[in-house]
């Protein structure tokens, strides 16, 4: 089985995914895409930067942008660890794999830790961030889907089993993971976790590195339509991409749309399964071939598959197993035939 | 403007759409999908005849289907009276306007009179059915959607305005209307109604006359995707056409899904406007040309556009406005190439 | 049986309910209330005058309140009638019947006309208010619970069996109704109905004529709750009643609330039953005695059974079956013994 | 401040409570309770015992009922910890502290530690359960309220504070406390976590140790009114004891009902706060004196304060800072006072 053994005392301890950080051209309009049809919280503005949180999240950022005019790109994808002890531990992990961490100084979070991982996305890890009001308890303020929180961040890579080797030896575990086809044992995409949902970092099989998405919780069905209908009040019913629908694999109800500057996000509903259970093993699905129970919705977009962010300053290569994108163009064009 | 002015005092009283009757191949598979899916109740089923009702209706049925080995018709579209004596009334209308109304003798129904309107549309009028049980209020007994009631039926008419003119003078009103470009005063489609919410009656340009969809209540955007979840693990997850998503005309979020037999079939929600209201004024939207608030969404297959069930007996004709084609052609051309 | 026969052609065509008008001390205070907490929408407010309407109220207003030091009360409660022609007929009924119409001048609705009922309650009826902008598509500006519109207004009477029969001379309809135990064939309340759903007009037992309260809809139940969350934050948490809960009788899903001067006002859920079809006839409920399914739920304080507005000027008199409130007190006993 | 400092490396890792054991006098009445109006999903039944499960849970059991004809008790409350070497490690470290940890043969479970806590408490600790199917993606399978998981145990002590002084050692944290005055720095009572959610063990100062409730997530408003719904038309409604409501301490949206034999059992809403992160510092809260932000709803029953379920064998102690049940007692007049 290509889905490495859990390892359940992982050298330093990561409690979750913690934060992304864009560039984009237009911080205003930025702003009213994540606030009023997401429902994010200014947690800061200025001229150059914009630090935006959920509802529910008492750290000071989970998406940071930084005013840019060169094309839009991701900067960095940030992970918690528990402690300030266990960022010290984090360092000597990565110089002993020869990673060259570097510390670095980052507003408004605690000794920040810079590395980038073997599959080229530039990684933050740090174990605080400046206190902000949770304002979950105050429905009065809320706006737009009332997101919770940062739940996961999607990255395609060239290569998903070496993305899965090098994050589970960090103590991350893997509940769904899919083959492109049903004889073809590459792994296409995987769902991995360290808190106790079934997803922190999903990586998919891509030009790579480069950012996909990150995902938001949304309270219910309702609050994901009603992120819909204010987007289209307010001209931006064209950013959404894909849904409102359900995904087979990973089992949330999602809809996915596209910021201003064309970086993808997806608010999705909170009932995942609770992941904390060894007993809980890794699940097989496919892209193409055998039919996967509970499939509905239509065909997601070409664009869904192959559009990404760029990371700042690192040029993507191609995928691996590249008979894999074959197998994907082969299922887009069988399900867009279904579906006219 | 195209619309007439509303008849407060028509010649008998209309009180809402009643029911709809189709053929199948199969009643058992036609059986399953509306019952376990969409949550519609079994009022009576033997070999050859299904009668259904949703969960609060106290009428006996608001679809019938009939088993044949023909292709997958429509027989009839049933409207309710109020009384015994509007029904009268209602032969004696027809009959002086040249109509060849008949009485037929129709089972768990009262006395039934069967006219065909101008479109060529076959009408089957009551004021009584055998009363049945309200699930309404057991939970218990409730399945997929538990859809409430019947409450419109979409038709392709080759001439919308023919058919407004037609069901004003039986007191229909209009509260929204689309023209297919900005600058074309003929009418698209219209949405007229009797009882006191948006729509009975729907009337859209296409080979006509057709059978397009009937569109059952759901109370909650949960049991929407309710449906669509069970359709998936039932394996119907493809019988899924258009949606979730959210009528910019009419307002009603919605998904359309076909029958085992392609009989097209929506679920919406039913937080509709309510239409007593004579302050209340037709609104005019358009398909194209001027984007009108609030849209969002995928754009609508073609097939949505196109495929309609025939009538028993009756050959479609085409539009005639048949410059509205054209422009519905340009607009879905437009609207799949922005979403790839 | 006591409820009487439906009269299919009134004298004249009431359409639903309308209004109501009340005094409080602080427009103010009751704006902040109504507006944050229900999400009703300002139409005009000025030194004197405040008057509200729901996001889906196409007419100008369904909540009038006027400012004054005197103890609040209810100045009237307003119907709809179709048309201007059928205000006329409304006048020549109730002077035919001897109860003194009259004219009256009030802004932002058309003629309207003024009569006492039997039982001693102002009414006011109109068929004409300015037309306003629905926001029912407008999420964005939305606040509160959204309720949409005013569904019926509930009156203490000191005998509901006389207003059952003058109302249903109007054309009433009753889908529910209570006696006050087994073997008692006196009405202790009504649900009676114009419009297709089941009440317009609400009858109980009590000193009388009061307003007992009037009942808005909300879209779900996520919104009812949102209400409660938003009166808690705001300090108003005490002014929650009774509820969050199910009615037996009637079926809505509710919550109950005392405004800043104590008038009572229900916000419910909107999937009652349709009433149009006369198949629908009336079911006797029992407040004590026999037990009906479906009752979950704490029991409603003994202030929601005995405290209403007064109307302006008119004194309550008592019940005209005296052992209802006997009945009644037995039965708050009972329950309240049960729940402790 | 009488809460602990948070043990980062405790000397064994617990990841959350996993189950409950009762004694019932009828399976067949506790299944329909349980099954029916939560929907939990039966893992095994035979003459003597019952094992329920939610429909997200992988593990056999998170309810376990025992049939005998003595008064209902609770037997012992479960807990779970990462894998069988982290199980060893706790025998060692309670057998260090002198509480006798003692091995057991369970049934479904793997190796099983079951030792007494402090508090009285009979506690058992297992790293595996036999595997079963989750059914969260198949509501055609689901009933009642689809219930997902055991959340959390509450639990009557005799002190509060010696109860989170055990329960940090073991690497638990504080959220939220509560005082029982304003100027009483004694703990009221306390919810505890391990997993990342406000609550696996809470502690509330009564007669003890007795165990006052367990709750169980259920994914929205409307499965939440759904069970009490359920209840009702099965003649359970008096079962309800509290709610629906929302909590003012801990924030989640809930109702509380008692189980056939009197076992209380919650439903609650899973939109909780995520407390992974040591920023988040606990709250204090105060049953009465300074009105805490949010309030809104009826007070509880004083049963709800003062029944619950006492352990096998074990004799109930009074609280030990008796002048918390005094105020509780001014507490509960004063609020029923306002509520009649």
């Amino acid at each position: 089985m290509p889905i490495p053994a859990p390892v359940l005392y992982p050298p330093f301890n990561i409690t979750r995914v913690s934060h992304a950080a864009h560039t984009v051209r237009d911080l205003e309009r930025t702003r009213e895409f994540y606030c009023e049809v997401f429902g994010l919280v200014v947690s800061h503005q200025d001229m150059d930067m914009l630090y935006l949180r959920g509802v529910d999240e008492v750290c000071h950022h989970s998406l940071v942008f930084r005013r840019s005019d060169e094309p839009p790109r991701c900067e960095r994808v940030g992970l918690r660890v528990l402690s300030e002890a266990e960022l010290d531990k984090a360092y000597e992990y990565f110089a002993g794999i020869g990673l060259a961490p570097a510390w670095a100084e980052v507003p408004y979070q605690g000794r920040s830790l810079r590395v980038t991982d073997p599959m080229g996305i530039p990684l933050e890890f740090c174990a605080r961030m400046q206190r902000m009001e949770r304002i979950y308890d105050r429905p009065d303020l809320q706006r737009g889907s009332s997101a919770l929180r940062l739940d996961h961040v999607q990255l395609h890579v060239t290569d998903v089993q070496a993305a899965l080797d090098f994050y589970f030896r960090l103590g991350f575990r893997c509940g769904d993971y899919m083959t492109a086809g049903e004889h073809d044992e590459t792994i296409f995409c995987a769902f991995t976790y360290r808190k106790d949902n079934p997803a922190d970092l999903v990586f998919m099989s891509g030009q790579g590195p480069r950012f996909h998405h990150c995902g938001y919780i949304t309270p219910s069905f309702q609050d994901l339509f009603r992120a819909c209908d204010i987007a289209g009040v307010r001209g931006l019913g064209n950013q959404i991409e894909r849904g409102p629908g359900r995904h087979s694999v990973a089992h949330a109800h999602y809809v996915y749309m596209r910021d201003p500057d064309g970086h993808r996000v997806e608010l999705l509903l909170d009932v995942w399964h609770q992941m904390l259970d060894l007993e809980i093993e890794p699940v097989r699905w496919r892209l193409f071939g055998q039919h996967t129970a509970g499939v509905w919705g239509l065909p997601a977009q070409a664009a869904w598959f192959y559009q990404a962010t760029e990371f700042a300053g690192v040029t993507p290569q191609p995928v691996r197993h590249s008979h894999q994108m074959h197998t994907l163009e082969k299922y887009l064009a069988a399900r867009h035939a279904e579906n006219r």
